[in-house]
């Protein structure tokens, strides 16, 4: 699909009118809980999944045929103030290593039964050091959330985003300062692993940043740009398009949120079809969940990206489909119902 | 396999003399994790559980070809206190319903890639009351614990177990009192959707059973025998002739863990290799996965037994063991270490 946008203004103008979810197929999908032969709730979240996925899907009875992991990769002019103990030429050897089949994601692709594309941003050139300047400009910005959004193939019943770029959680920690408040110390974690003066260099730089960009950033797009980076702009232009072809979408952790996230920060209902698959053990993520009132699905200590979580989670949305469509009723079962 | 116990003195023996793990495995599985194209710890439990499988299967490369789910049905005479909101012959009609395949758990059973069995103990003869008697004999406790050590399959690369019995959650949350001390109060929950009256007959007749097996108590197999049921203590046998066929196993909720937590009381490491797979809303869960030392992996709100919490964390093991097996070392990827 061709971006509907060629500026912030407009960008702007599409999130603020979105389309929003059937009420009449969430309905219909929780009326058939109802006669399912089970304990009223006893099934929990599955429950809520089904009737999560008809809305956005717009159909009473969701089905997960078609699901598609995109992974966008991009690099950071900020890993030059050292917030990484990974060079940032990993970035572009993991692309290499997503291409054979040896990644993490490979596998959990393989096992959610979900294609898998990876988009390499801006030819991994990096952002500005967004302690210095701007991360990127407003063209390099809308280029990157079209891109995102042109990527969203038609017709699938889900997509799962992810991303991979070393420096990426302190542009993400960043962003979610601009958007939620707090500094660097409120949203700075480890990442792939900094040691304790490493930590305080990502906090001093995102702080750094912060100040530099202070008044830009009361708008949640021109904070994305300034802080964020080319692959959280292609998420956020990703889980836009989704919503106006009606795709429910998985969000991965703390980085994924982060770019979603400015979303909900223009129209409250912006991410109202994305999902939050995993809680981070990234230091700011629980807190990021929080702020826009989701719990997560899973919690299991992970802290990779490339859409890990999202890929992990995909089989408990198929779950849901699987009890939702496919369980008898207590009248077909002949089950007695509470005495 | 026959059973290698004729009684619960025999049966005790047998609980004290179980094999460990294989430390040799799991080592080199841990230190397989370390080569992998990820930060160290990345994946989280992930990691974890192909270790714990690895530890359980003896292969530092676990696999998880051949799954199989075991559901035991049973009835319980404590249902003459009026303690669920459901008729007994509930259980026979999901029996009917499981065979069907209209239930939760055979939706399930297919998204996980596992076989599904459900066997019916004692023919659905109900256990006796267990306020006014023991709820089996010592002939019929052992019985059916051989049943469930029967049941399970040699080869097996993981075995899932659950349950359906209308009151079972009852006589759960007396055995957990019998186990881990409290009272009625302590552990009943609300089981398939009881009212304040019912949740309060159900607490009375916890401790009701409490008081008149008192003196029985101290023996966690004897506690089982007289407050449990038939379901249960094939669960109980079943998680043992796992054990020493090196089987690693997913345990399902709240009745589930109370049965196979005799094994824990017996010896500390009598469970080591069953894995709580997900915390049950019913009240008593989190007490008594705490109790016994373990995390669950999921936190779905579910309470509907079956094993469908087991079923649904198959394929987080299945992501584990992918993840294992398939992802390329640095060496072999060329993607740069830490700097």
């Amino acid at each position: 699909m061709t971006a509907p946008f060629t500026d912030i203004d407009s960008l702007r103008r599409l999130c603020l009118a979105l389309p929003d979810g059937d009420d009449s197929a969430s309905g219909l999908a929780l009326a058939r809980q109802a006669t399912l032969t089970k304990p009223a709730g006893s099934l929990g979240r599955l429950e809520e999944l089904a009737c999560w996925l008809a809305r956005w899907q717009r159909r009473p009875v969701p089905r997960l045929d078609r699901v598609e992991i995109l992974v966008f990769a991009g690099n950071h002019g900020v890993t030059a103030q050292r917030v990484s103990p990974f060079p940032a030429e990993v970035t572009a050897q993991m692309v290499a290593n997503f291409a054979a089949g040896g990644a993490a994601i490979n596998q959990l692709a393989g096992v959610a039964g979900a294609g898998l594309r990876v988009i390499e941003m801006a030819g991994l050139v990096p952002t500005d050091d967004i302690t210095r300047a701007d991360a990127m400009s407003e063209a390099g910005f809308i280029a990157a959330v079209a891109t995102g959004f042109a990527a969203v193939a038609p017709g699938l019943d889900l997509l799962c985003v992810g991303e991979m770029g070393i420096g990426n959680t302190t542009t993400a920690a960043a962003l979610a300062a601009a958007l939620f408040g707090g500094d660097g110390a409120t949203w700075a974690g480890r990442g792939t692993g900094l040691d304790d003066a490493g930590l305080a260099r990502k906090i001093a730089a995102i702080d750094s940043a912060l100040a530099r960009h202070a008044t830009a950033l009361h708008d949640p797009l021109q904070a994305a740009r300034c802080l964020g980076g080319f692959e959280l702009a292609a998420i956020l232009g990703a889980v836009l398009a989704a919503r106006l072809q009606h795709i429910p979408v998985l969000l991965d952790g703390f980085v994924c949120t982060a770019a979603a996230a400015a979303l909900v920060r223009v129209a409250p209902s912006g991410l109202d079809h994305g999902l939050i698959s995993h809680r981070s053990a990234e230091a700011g993520h629980a807190a990021l969940a929080a702020a826009i009132g989701q719990v997560p699905l899973l919690d299991l200590g992970m802290r990779l990206g490339e859409a890990s979580g999202a890929a992990l989670a995909v089989p408990i949305l198929r779950a849901a489909c699987a009890c939702h469509a496919g369980m008898a009723s207590f009248a077909e079962a002949g089950v007695s119902t509470r005495a």
